[in-house]
């Protein structure tokens, strides 16, 4: 039976073994954790078949690898996965950096093994497979880092992945990835976690915390984010992130400026104003270039992740891995490069 | 028929009018607003009863005054309908910011009326009275600030009106409730509004918006304000909020200088950890010191607003105030005090 691990089965890893069991229950899916009690969770709450007691065990046989720890676990895991790896094994993973995880993946997994880096661009603060559904990644972006070792068809199987989460792909390369997502995704956690801080910290806090409404609540949400994610994005993606706070901060340099100038206060009110119009216009869905956007993934095949793990056998792929393996390096740097640009 | 006016009838001023017709068919309610549509689209949805064509119609036999309007506007108000205030008529608001408004009551409302000026902590970025609902204030906390003119049964009528919300009251002098506002509410509105504006001007935003998920969302939600509620606030708070803002760019350097400092790790992840830890506490309900909380609003009469509205004239109860005006102008000003210590 096809087998596919799963490193790391918390709220990302548990949902990602609940979608593939519901879209293809003949795979085998096998999970480890370091906390026992988060793959017997997973197991109970059929994201995976059967726990594995070590990471070597879970890649035994596996045609497909997921690494979904928080990402400096990630690192471990590959140097203790890689003896053990099958030849042609598929690998990707969830961490929200990419240009460490793509350096470890090249230093640490054999040559026979095709990595491509992944990040679902979805979660919530709860963490831990208690939290995880199928439903998880459903409509959100998943951004898909191909090595320049990476086979063609890892980058299908691993497209069909995100495919099959109910996700759309985009293809990155892991610099554009790491500074993308510090603005958008890494800063937002900064921004949260300053503003609960602050206040928190407040000899005020018991008054604050009682008059703290809505809008306090969904601007600091990401203070709940779990201690080692937020440590791990930090220290993976320091300089972006140092730079964007910088930037951050020269933007609330500004407004604060325009708040103060009882003089200006007719162009305060058009920077809130545009900036309503814009928000309204980005909340209802006005994003993107569409069509560059479009030709991303439209083209991806569907079911090309099940169609490569439930034909052929290992062997057979490891030996067409090797005769193809000129021709689907050009590919690859083609293919990251013209990714590169969305 | 015991009259009502609701002088603003968009979200704040229907989701009132909404919940005491509920609760109190029997009241008249009696709505002006500045956009016309406004006003009728409260009628259809009865939120009002009856719409006025001037601020002056609206408080022409009426016992209660809300003025629920953007705050500048709540000045322009007052001075519009001062000469056509009942005697002894009560007199409240639904601003966001406490010191200019108790000024203006101060300076433009005649004596004979008394102001009791009210903040709901409660809100949703939909502006208009097609976004009314009477359940808004379920829960929320209602700040109540006293003039020490204000009489007290005043102050039992505004409380009266939190609670026939739902929500509850919260006693603070004007400056203490600016100053707490300006960081659990004012600072939020800032810091989305300038994370909004850094992404959205930024070349990749393209990109940035195809990768934003539910962190970016959420944080910065409170770009999509009224831009008038924004402008407002931040030009009747402005030390306040300038203050905030400064703190809490020091809260981010220091963020900033952890995440830069590659031999501090640990102690980033503490941070992390007990922001986290402490997030959980304040979203599990852990908030303010409960014995003062309760203190502070379970004496109310949760009928007084009913019972002063519904029984006696206008007439009487004008008597009534002259007769005891020394009196509750001490019991005002103790409670004042009292309420303050919140």
């Amino acid at each position: 039976m096809p087998r596919v691990a799963i490193l790391g089965t918390g709220l990302i890893g548990g949902s990602i073994g609940l979608r593939l069991k519901a879209a293809r229950p003949e795979l085998e899916v096998v999970g480890f954790d370091s906390f026992r009690e988060h793959s017997q969770a997973a197991e109970r709450g059929k994201a995976i078949d059967r726990v594995a007691h070590s990471p070597r065990e879970a890649v035994t046989g596996a045609g497909l690898v997921i690494f979904a720890a928080p990402i400096l676990a990630i690192r471990d895991l590959m140097q203790e996965v890689a003896p053990a790896l099958e030849p042609g094994v598929i690998a990707t993973d969830t961490g929200s950096t990419k240009a460490e995880v793509m350096r470890w993946a090249r230093e640490l997994l054999p040559a026979e093994a095709s990595f491509v880096g992944g990040h679902p661009m979805a979660g919530k603060t709860e963490a831990g497979p208690s939290a995880a559904e199928a439903t998880l990644f459903e409509g959100a972006r998943w951004a898909i880092v191909p090595s320049s070792e990476a086979a063609e068809d890892a980058v299908d199987v691993v497209t069909g992945l995100a495919l099959a989460m109910g996700a759309r792909p985009m293809f990155l390369d892991a610099e554009e990835h790491d500074a993308y997502v510090a603005a958008i995704s890494h800063l937002p956690l900064m921004v949260a976690t300053a503003l609960f801080r602050l206040t928190r910290d407040s000899e005020a806090w018991p008054e604050l915390s009682m008059l703290a409404a809505g809008g306090f609540r969904d601007t600091s949400r990401l203070a709940g984010t779990d201690p080692a994610m937020a440590h791990d994005i930090a220290v993976t993606n320091r300089t972006q992130l140092i730079h964007w706070i910088e930037r951050y901060i020269e933007t609330l340099r500004s407004l604060q400026r325009q708040v103060a100038d009882v003089e200006g206060e007719q162009e305060l009110f058009r920077v809130f104003a545009q900036t309503n119009l814009e928000h309204g216009a980005f909340m209802s869905g006005a994003i993107g270039r569409k069509e560059i956007d479009e030709a991303h993934w439209s083209a991806v095949p569907e079911t090309s992740l099940m169609d490569l793990l439930l034909g052929g056998t290992m062997a057979e792929r490891a030996r067409e891995m090797t005769r193809r393996s000129e021709e689907r390096l050009a590919e690859a740097e083609r293919r990251a490069k013209a990714g590169g640009r969305g």
